[in-house]
């Protein structure tokens, strides 16, 4: 990853990709888009640090000038060019790309709004389009070294999971428990990046539930979503367990989630689009009369962020590719009893897919 | 903070300052900005989150269909609507809003910019201006509670710096040290965000230096610069160091970096601008030959966000008010050379300001 060639060969398919969008310029902020571009990022900033990467040709950084050196070692493709502390940012932007006339300008997620606000203000002759359009198209298609990561985050974070297990979590709140595992994943050596989910009996049928301070007790469905960062790619896993013995029907809807996760899994191929591997898991699920109780999307990519391009979901008719990763998440969800979903991250492969991830999926009852 | 009326107060001093800045809407999405009007916030998101607060009457939060249930306790003044997982959020948005067409629009900071791009296009006919100008002009203001969260965040961080010291720097790496210090945060209750400077030798010469694999050794310069947050409001500390007998430049520019953040503090009071703060850091540190050293603005505020409004910056007439809290942080870089930065957080009282941050200023020589 400290390679200028790989940036530069990744900078040059960005290019072809703005070619073929008819894109004049691609504007890149702190984000995990410009440590894919150029090797280095911080966060989002009040301080505007913008890469301007024109369709051909050489690109330029325009940064904070005391920040000027922190960037030269990574200026693999692009001239950095600071601006002082009392100098307006978007008139230096303004001086590389010029008046904006007639240009496609697309800015990539993250950028402040008060500076996609005066760049408009600054540019105002260009049209403006979504930089996610053109970097997605390059970040989807991860290289064999980056999947290696994804593995690494993979095998890390259920090692933390399977750790939870070693003493009873009856007794603990769902809040203990999410820190547990935070823990685990930092003993590890994974990066945290907030986020993660615990929810316990009912709450498990809330798929983004706020973890909070319920005290898991027999009885309780346990759904544990959560994950953390490995060589900067992330992992993201989501099993499903039963404190005690569960009723009937919770079998019943984990093992139909079970099979709706297999079904989608083993219909990751190349060729297929996201929404047809979405329409297997949706379809099955429908089938078996709960329907309308898998109330998400699939899945979505996953790398750099946790959450990224492709998503699997309807209207989405993205063409799955050998490289691309991401997440098989079906889940059903009745409200005010439980709920099961069951996660692992995939790697498409030239004529299929790899699981990255291999904790158990067959239901595990936990004390 | 689990106030309703607060929240409600909250809202109805932003519609004030909409009314003042004949702002029609303002919209606000995952950000420290949601969190301070409604007490609850995520991550920047992919699935877009909303609060749509109109100029007058009652305001709409839009969310992914799912998470209604988990922003319905926090609807103190709004109304919570769903986008089912297949809808376009925008579409939604626009239901509430209408067509645009004459309004002005203000968008606070953090939202994606495809949203931002979406949006303007959905709502063709309105003019957009920064939510910032709005927002901040609130949040400027801390009460006597939020101050009190930046003083226990404060206090908990000088505890952490001192513990470095009772060993031995020498031989430790930048990242050895800054890993420390984040631990010592951690274990004091204070949430990390990344970011933290350590910078040694020739490193503390830039202001923002990548903390790296450098070991401290004999003769070096230190500085450190780090924070946490406590109860959702942050710490920012700096302080300069020395390992072993510095050279009598450093001495010399410690002394007047330190001069100059006392005078800073001293001038500091309602009614004062933020440019003429940094003003009088500025002259005192030029008047001894050091200006054309001191790369950087004066301070900044420190509140729910590490960097926020206002800024003690040239240009920026902002009229100090009881109520603010921002640090006050001059420097002295000689590239090649060292570098020192003394920074505390100060909160303006009614005829003065208090110091949040008590670690001696006085030159330390560690070993």
């Amino acid at each position: 990853m400290n390679d200028y060639a790989e940036f530069a060969d990744r900078a040059r398919r960005a290019q072809a990709a703005m070619a073929a969008a008819d894109c004049d310029w691609l504007f890149v902020s702190h984000s995990t888009d410009l440590l894919y571009l150029i090797g280095f990022t911080k966060r989002p900033s009040e301080r505007l640090a913008l890469l301007l990467l024109p369709r051909e040709g050489r690109a330029t950084m325009v940064v904070p000038g005391f920040e000027v050196q922190i960037f030269q070692p990574y200026a693999s493709f692009f001239d950095v060019i600071g601006w002082e502390e009392t100098e307006d940012p978007v008139a230096k932007v303004a001086d590389v790309v010029g008046a904006g006339a007639g240009q496609t300008i697309a800015i990539a997620d993250h950028l402040h709004t008060v500076f996609t606000l005066r760049l408009q203000a600054a540019l105002a002759g260009a049209r403006y389009m979504e930089g996610n359009r053109i970097l997605a198209s390059i970040r989807m298609i991860k290289t064999a070294a980056e999947i290696d990561h994804l593995r690494g985050a993979a095998a890390r974070t259920e090692d933390a999971l399977a750790s939870l297990f070693a003493e009873p979590v009856s007794g603990k709140s769902e809040r203990e428990v999410l820190r547990f595992l935070h823990n685990g994943l930092t003993e590890r050596g994974l990066e945290l990046s907030g986020g993660g989910i615990v929810g316990a009996g009912p709450h498990s049928a809330s798929p983004h539930h706020k973890t909070g301070e319920k005290r898991l007790a027999d009885g309780d469905a346990l759904v544990i979503d959560f994950g953390g960062g490995w060589n900067g790619y992330r992992s993201d896993l989501t099993r499903s367990f039963h404190v005690g013995e569960p009723e009937e029907e919770f079998r019943l809807i984990y093992r139909i989630t079970q099979e709706a996760q297999q079904l989608a899994f083993e219909a990751t191929r190349p060729g297929i689009t996201t929404e047809q591997i979405d329409s297997v898991a949706r379809d099955y699920i429908t089938a078996q009369g709960y329907g309308p109780a898998f109330i998400h999307r699939t899945g979505h990519g996953v790398g750099m962020d946790g959450h990224e391009y492709p998503y699997l979901i309807q209207g989405d008719t993205t063409v799955v590719e050998e490289g691309m990763v991401f997440s098989i998440e079906p889940g059903i969800y009745l409200a005010g009893k439980y709920g099961v979903r069951i996660e692992d991250v995939v790697a498409v492969t030239a004529d299929g897919a790899e699981r990255l991830n291999h904790y158990p999926r067959d239901l595990q009852i936990v004390d």
